[in-house]
Formats: structure tokens, C-alpha cells, sequence
């Protein structure tokens, strides 16, 4: 089943502690694209880049298989954003963002693709999420991220997206943001109750949580080597996470596990090298030999008492 | 096999967002050796208190049978500390510390002690726990806790304790301080060729990892409902590792896992009481439950590609 992510397609100027990029590819849904294009055959793009955007990132794309029929390119600039990580990889200082041609960015779906199946509506305006939802024909799952941003200035917005939704991707602070309850399980609660039946609970290094009304799954992240750059791990976990889920063409509990498993090592690929350097080199041999190793080093049994 | 536990037992004043208590029972040796009960038929601790200590404290620890021939009571006042959680429930903001008859602690061990297996050096100074080192006749495992402030304040004496024991268990920070280096795997690989065969990196609500020269393991934490009080989950997380290695007497990477699993459901329980409300009150049944609950959320199998 085809894949939807919209989302932005940007120009990222990075340092950390290691080194930096400038004017290189980033935005949400180039990660999300790139990592769902691992599993899924079809990987739709919605979004926007000013004339000024290079060439080469175009037949970048393109050169994988990604779709981007819904890639529109509008007079002006591309979307920059520039950003320094520190020592510890947490969130970083943003020193700079450029809105350019996204700020009036106003997601049109191609028909061909209203059809498709697993629908990803990257970290946008709630009420621009809200309005590809009501764009698509025959969704099998919506899924959405968010941020404080939008939890603080759009409140009103989110809610009603969230009914019509069935997985929301936040980080535990946003939880708790979203939910004003500071304990994260009680809070993820209050969120399913908000319209989601699933809530994938992104914690960075330190793993993932995925919750329904039924269920409760948790794992620890992929102990990387050595973190070059964290930009776009979210969004390259949700990429394989959507992928993997459309290559399957199903949605049960079992399926949300493995598709958490395939985010996550996609997610702890991405960060090691700079903007998309790792994550479009990778190959399905690349992601299967560290997912069974990720299973060894987690495995365990409980004691006998 | 016997545990030995060498810290403190000391007198805590702890406010959080959800209440306080004054003077509560606590301290390293407090929380290690209820947690390794559980477990081990044989604990044994050695630590100091002033003439002050209630001695409905003392009657708690013996009524669980540990065993406190090495408690010395010395004239003067018992060590207390007093701090403050956040919403977070990160580390907690010190407000007073008085160290009273702990400052003159120079652990002697009973000699009926010093035939112990299992030993726990609680976060002393390490030339003290070098001492009890010197102390031990026939140890199957050594295993000690530390601190920035010993890394900082006492590298020399830190470096030569690290070389006489078998297992260390500190945090991510404490890896990248004493290792000096910014990735948390390097790092563990760097403390482990300073003497230490396993390293045990505590992460709190985000889980452990244990590493050793050949093996790598990560697990996340239990979930927890509602953290009531933090204070004590290292310690309870130490004590039941080590109880449950002793109860089955031998050092294998399964049992290590199996120890981990022990130790991260009995935190777990700790930190929804203050002080030790919720591990006295634990059976083993309670664990066992538990456990099993955990291993149910966990568990996955990988994508098949």
C-alpha cells in the first residue's frame, strides 16, 4: 500500500560537537520518505521548496523511487533552518529559521494520491493536518506528530484533529504538555482519550513507548556507536515505522511492535551520519543485520523464583 | 551465598510535587539490603548510626531478618539528608546534608561477615571501600556504586578501587566523566579496561545497560503508574541484582540479565512510596507478578524483510 507523508522538505545548517553541514538536505518529510522507502514500494511527498533549491537534492530523491508529483516548487526561497546541538545530543538551540515558500504552504494532494493507504502528516498547523485528513479517500491508518508549538498555540486546532486521527507520535514532554498529567502513563491515557486508539511515545536514545487501550509495549532505544548528528530521528523513525506498516498492508498490535523495532533501527542509522547522508545509503541487508542484533542484545528471560 | 552491603543507614527529609516526609528511613545500606531479602536468605550490613536512630527502624530491618551485627550505634547523631524532587523527578536538589557519625565511618567488618559472596560497596569513599575490599576472604562477586564526587575528588583512590573489583554500577554521566568520553558505549568500553569485568550504566525511568567485554545488553525501565519518591532506586535496583545473584550463587551473563530484570522491577516498586513504605511492605510474589507483567510488554520479534 502507498505511503503519504506531508511534511517539510528543507535546507538544515547543523553543528554539533563533531562537526557541521550547511545548506544540507533536511525537513520531515525527506527523512520520513527515505526511511519508508526501505519497506514500502510507493512513498508519496506533499510539500514545498523555493526555486532556489539544488538539483542534485531533487534526483536525490527521485533516484530512490520517492514520488514527488506532490513536491510543488514555488517562487522563493526554500524552508532554512539552522541549529547546534551540544555535548549531551538533546534538543537543540535553533539560531535560526526560515520559513520562506512554507510559510504559505497550503497542502494540495495530486488525486492519485488521495488514495493512499498509511497517511503521515508531519510536525505542521493543525489545521493544515486537518486539512489533507479531509483529502483522503480510504485511509488505513492517519498518523500525526505535533509539537509544543502547536500544543501552546493551537490548541483548539489539535483537538480536533486528534479525533480524526488514528496515531498520534509526540515526545513524553509533549505528553505531558497535552495531557497535564505529569505522570507519562496516566498522561498517554488522557491522550488516547482524545480521539487516537494508538500513542507512540517517542523518547529518543532512550527508546520508545506505544500504547493503546489494551495494550502497553515498551523498548529501549539502539545503543549507537557514536551520535554524529540527531536531526531527523523522529522523523526517520516514523518513516520506517509507516513503511514497514504499509509493506504489511495491516494494522494488529503485533505489526505496531515490529513496525516500532523497524523505526528505531532505521532512527539509530540516521543519527550517525550528518542530514541524510547515513539514512540514503542504507539497504534492507543494512537494517535487518542490526534488527536481529538489536533483538539479541534485548532479549532476556525473568528469573525463576 | 551471604550479601554484604557496606553504606549508610541514615535519616531522610524528602519533599516531591505529591507531599514530604521528615526524617524517614533511609540510606544506601537501608534500601540495598530490603530489596536483597527478597531474594537472599543472608544479608548482611555494615554501616553506622548515632544514639538517635528510632529504634522502630532498627526493629523494621531486623523484623525482615537482616542481619545487624555490623551496624555500629556511636555516640552523636545519625546522618541526614534532606533534598527536593521536581516535576521531573530527575535528581533532587540537596537542601542540607549532615553527615554527623558518618564522617568518622571506617568500616570494620564482623568477622563472621568477611566469608560474605556477594559484597556492595555503597557510594563511600573509595579508599573506605577499598578497605572493605581488603576485609573480604572468599568473594564471588565485588561490585561497588560511586559518584561525581568521588570522580572529581578522589581519582587516584577511585582508579585503585576499580582495579580490585568485578562489577561497577554508575550512571551515563558518571561513564562520560570518568571516561572522559562523549559516547556512552565508548565510554563503557573505557571504564571496563579500567579493572571492572561488568559495567551496569543505571538510567533511571530509561532503563540499564550492561556491558561487558563481550556482551551488550539494554532493557528498558518498568513503566511506573506514579512515582511517588525516587529517592532510594539505585540502591533498591543494587540489592535485589545482588540478592538475586546470591540466591543462585554463580556469575553468568543469563543470570547478570536475570539480575537486571530483578533489579529494575523491584526500583520500580521503591520509588511508589516514600522511604521505604513500598519495599517493606513487598513479597516475593509481588515481584514475580511483576516480572512477568514486564516481560509481556517488552517482548518482540523483529520484521521479517
Amino acid at each position: 500500500m502507498a505511503v503519504l507523508i506531508v511534511g517539510s522538505v528543507a535546507l538544515d545548517s547543523v553543528a554539533t560537537p563533531g562537526g557541521r553541514v550547511d545548506n544540507a538536505l533536511g525537513g520531515s518529510a525527506t527523512y520520513f520518505s527515505l526511511a519508508a522507502k526501505l519497506f514500502s514500494p510507493e512513498v508519496n511527498i506533499v510539500a514545498v521548496v523555493g526555486k532556489d533549491f539544488p538539483e542534485h537534492y531533487l534526483k536525490l530523491l527521485l533516484g530512490k523511487g520517492i514520488n514527488l508529483d506532490g513536491l510543488t516548487v514555488s517562487e522563493g526561497k526554500t524552508f532554512r533552518w539552522s541549529g547546534v546541538y551540544d555535548e549531551s545530543f538533546g534538543d537543540p538551540e535553533t539560531l535560526d529559521t526560515q520559513l520562506n515558500v512554507f510559510k504559505a504552504f497550503a497542502p494540495e494532494l495530486p488525486e492519485h494520491y488521495c488514495g493512499s493507504g498509511f497517511v503521515f502528516l508531519g510536525n505542521i498547523d493543525p489545521s493544515l493536518q486537518s486539512k489533507v485528513v479531509s483529502q483522503i479517500t480510504a485511509p488505513k491508518l492517519v498518523a500525526a506528530d505535533t509539537m509544543n508549538f502547536w500544543i501552546e498555540g493551537k490548541p483548539n486546532e489539535l483537538k480536533a484533529l486528534l479525533k480524526d486521527i488514528d496515531m498520534l507520535l509526540i515526545n513524553a514532554l509533549e505528553v505531558r504538555m497535552l495531557s497535564g498529567e505529569r505522570s507519562l502513563l496516566k498522561g498517554a491515557r488522557a491522550v488516547l482519550k482524545m480521539g487516537p486508539e494508538i500513542l507512540v511515545v517517542k523518547r529518543g536514545e532512550h527508546g520508545v513507548m506505544l500504547i493503546t487501550d489494551e495494550t502497553l509495549f515498551v523498548m529501549p532505544a539502539y545503543p549507537v556507536e557514536e551520535v554524529i548528528d540527531p536531526t531527523g530521528a523522529g522523523d526517520s523513525f516514523a518513516g520506517a515505522f509507516m513503511g514497514y506498516l504499509a509493506s504489511r498492508g495491516k494494522v494488529d498490535i503485533d505489526e505496531l511492535k515490529r513496525a516500532a523495532v523497524a523505526g528505531t533501527i532505521v532512527a539509530s542509522m540516521n543519527v550517525e551520519g550528518f542530514s541524510v547522508e547515513r539514512l540514503a545509503g542504507l539497504t534492507k541487508e543494512d537494517v535487518i543485520q542490526r534488527m536481529e542484533y538489536f533483538r539479541e542484545i534485548t532479549d532476556f528471560t525473568v528469573p525463576e523464583l
